[in-house]
């Protein structure tokens, strides 16, 4: 039903209907652990910690990568993992995805062997190293996206967006030290997805996008991480035109998105957020003044850190 | 004369008189730059940003990996991130290290070929992407390390340090988005490193400690980043026996500083922090409700977010 509803992204009046599709879910006793240690007084003091696990994707036959994650979506990551870093392409049509708990890990399988084992095989040998190899494949398809030009970004959906987005009970309320990302349609977040990594996050929504076939032109992208070269890649090659973030920009994420249109805004906290690429598509619906800042025991302070236990 | 004191790490009474030996340079033009957009209201807004660029690391003749870096001290990265990744060893002798801007290639020329070369080649071949390769290596040291016991940690130091680690004009508190570390002596910081990721950071004092003889025995590591499997591996490799962070922990983080003894402390906010391993180092010799809380202005807000311009 739910994933009906995900590949119906216009229909307003459905959506408006919805919760999130996928949210976070702070009960799964899988993703947290109560640790006891001693709190600045010398006393016990016990508090949630947020799990980290290793991953191994394996694309047919061929190990790609371990990631560290918090394992609560591993099919969703793999199959994110390998579109976002172009080892997979609208081509390649995906057979199962096959995860095993008791060892950690996942496989894709696609109808064909794709051919990325022979241009690692090329870029392992010339490079040196697969992390460098890793960056060359993100930037491959950048240069071809076509960002929608005619969508909007009213900022009352920004101000209600953020504001349900801190408010969602989320692993990051419970335990901190977790990045978030989250989908989402006109003032309507669809999906929130958490995890150690804010690539992970991101990986993860790409890959339930591919799997439920929903849209990127109408979609809006919020994330708790900075707007750094990589996140504005990605996004960009997800088709996504609009991206946020309570954050702070880099330079080169700034370049980056001017030159594929991409909206992008940082310090998106209470009234305040800037913009410095891709403008023209905020329309200003809303008086900041009518926003109330955050609540001081909402924000995300440090780098993702958490409030004391 | 700086590096001099560098090698006193013992002198107490020398190192009481000091600053920071390094300290970040907000007024560094390379670092940041102004750039303009538009805030909430509409209006023109001009913002820092911080710079990120890529760095590609040569061992010897060998590519190793391609970094995105603020920049400013790639010599101590290079060699950072080589020992901390175990592609460097104790018996290695580095004859230089050779830096050029135009095309941001960063050379270390040591005494013999490293075996990292066949260890690469190898593990490629074996497990596809050198990404889970790194991972690999910085595991390797990790179990030899013993870290000194009879060190103690003051809480009157960690709240001296946190208080001047928060007041210290960085790119942070001018642009956000960037992380920092800090390496330490009871109650007095001595290396203060800013990058975009936290890893690059800790690396660049990895580096400075290995080319300037600094001891790892009596140090405190304190990182705005959050306490992860990497983090804690790293400081225990470098023989750092204390780790702080203002952020949150993982799992697998407090399983790893509990095998190696490593004192982990997170959430250190104002008067506040919790340690989940190693607590037989701290003396309480502070009364916390001295402590003011951090001063709102002062808060990291966000993924290493910065204020709005």
């Amino acid at each position: 039903m739910r994933e009906m509803l995900a590949g119906l992204g216009n229909a307003r009046h459905i959506l408006s209907m919805c919760d999130y599709i996928v949210k976070p879910n702070p009960a799964d006793e899988r993703l947290t652990e109560k640790i006891v240690g001693v709190d600045q007084n010398g006393d016990v003091a016990e508090t949630s910690v947020v799990v980290e696990r290793p991953l191994t994707l394996f694309l047919n036959k061929r190990e790609i990568v371990t990631m560290m994650t918090i394992g609560d979506y591993p099919n969703y990551l793999a199959v994110g993992y390998l579109i976002n870093q172009n080892m997979l392409s609208a081509e390649d049509q995906i057979l199962g995805v096959d995860y095993d708990e008791d060892i950690d890990v996942v496989v894709v399988r696609t109808d064909r062997e794709t051919d990325f084992e022979d241009k690692l095989r090329k870029k392992t040998l010339t490079s040196g190293c697969a992390q460098g190899t890793a960056f060359g494949d993100l930037m491959e398809k950048f240069g071809e996206v076509d960002l929608p030009k005619d969508v909007q970004l009213k900022t009352s959906w920004l101000y209600a967006l953020t504001k349900e987005i801190n408010t969602t009970p989320s692993l990051y309320l419970q335990a901190g030290a977790i990045h978030g990302c989250v989908l989402a349609e006109r003032d309507t977040p669809l999906l929130y997805m958490e995890d150690v990594g804010r690539h992970n996050a991101i990986d993860k929504i790409a890959g339930y996008m591919a799997l439920h076939g929903l849209t990127p032109e109408n979609k809006i992208f919020y994330t708790t991480g900075r707007l750094t070269s990589e996140m504005v890649i990605k996004t960009v090659q997800m088709g996504i035109p609009i991206l946020i973030s309570r954050s702070g920009f880099t330079v080169w994420g700034v370049e980056l998105a001017r030159q594929a249109g991409l909206t992008l805004i940082g310090r998106a906290r209470g009234q305040r957020f800037i913009a410095l690429s891709g403008e023209n598509r905020i329309v200003y619906d809303a008086n900041p003044s009518d926003v109330s800042d955050e609540p001081r025991k909402l924000q995300r302070k440090g780098s993702t850190g958490g409030q004391a236990a």
